[in-house]
């Protein structure tokens, strides 16, 4: 009479134990040189399992950081258009996704980051393994500049972000998102495109 | 035999009371609508006992807010020279405080405000009335167009430090000072002393 208590499909536990050794392979290996395959074997589950509940590496990667938007669905939109408003698009988009329901999840990401190294490497993870890569491989900007364009741009979003929902400095706290794209769009715009030659060679 | 227990000068629960006092009026009235007075009746001491203590009402703030510098030392080098290097002069400031023994502390102020409403409220408070407005009142810009200019300024130097300091992504938290002087330096000047009027109309 007794019920199996082993993991198997559609076990809440399989997936928190796979959610789990995926978070430590993250944070510990980077995006990159983690494995399935190592997460699976850390879980002690099946790699096809892994790849039944979560789908690729990029979707487990979404889960396990609790993640309340796919950056894969949202940044065609900001690719799509001109060259020169991809900065003002991608402020617009990462707008709408913090003042959005989806905005009080990403809150609660930054205050982890900030007091959990582990959570800090994962967000480190995330923007560039899924945002910051994406739109600078679009961009033909030269491949040995794209780390520190990609820091900048985080660095002026994150604050961004810092200001209008963590801090509440007005009036970014509470501006209407136009004012905020023209102002910071061209910053971003900039650390995306423009002539950085004076600061690489700095 | 037995010692006094009351407050006097020099008791170092007298301090403690002073600056618990004020750290409560600050982040509840705001900078500007605290006074010493008030506090000092909060705390149960004498008003001169507060300024014999602290001084003026800014060095009280930075005494509530553990703050490891004061801005009022720092920003004259700042504000001194020509006006088109503001942002660049602002950014090699704000940068050698961060990589100063003294980063530590704002690393440690970043993430209790991040954590706790009340220190976001200081830390918001500080920004404003201690660096924001000594920096913008010299600027000779539009008084209208001060407190956008100023939250745009905090976003962008907030989001530096949290990419260099908290969060590590690479180049930016490794990077020479200088490389991050030339990268933000116009960024912030755009929003100090840049021409708004689109922004403003939208």
């Amino acid at each position: 009479m007794a019920r199996r208590t082993g993991r198997r499909p559609g076990n809440p536990d399989t997936r928190e134990a796979i959610l789990d050794a995926a978070r430590a392979a993250f944070a510990e290996r980077g995006f990159d040189a983690a494995s399935i395959r190592a997460i699976a074997a850390a879980a002690q589950v099946d790699p096809a399992l892994v790849h039944h509940y979560f789908g690729s590496k990029d979707q487990l990667f979404l889960a396990a950081m609790r993640a309340p938007v796919d950056p894969g669905e949202l940044l065609p939109r900001v690719l799509a258009g001109d060259r020169d408003g991809v900065g003002e698009r991608l402020v617009r988009t990462f707008l709408g996704v913090w003042d959005s329901p989806a905005g009080a999840a990403g809150v609660a990401l930054l205050r982890s980051a900030v007091s959990n190294e582990w959570t800090a490497r994962l967000l480190r993870e995330f923007l560039v393994s899924q945002v910051l890569r994406t739109v600078l491989n679009r961009l033909d900007v030269d491949p040995a500049e794209l780390p520190l364009r990609g820091s900048l741009v985080a660095s002026q979003m994150i604050g961004l972000a810092m200001m209008r929902h963590v801090i509440r400095l007005e009036p970014v706290a509470s501006a209407a998102p136009e004012t905020l794209v023209a102002a910071v769009g061209p910053t971003v715009q900039r650390y995306l495109t423009g002539d950085l030659a004076e600061v690489l060679a700095g």
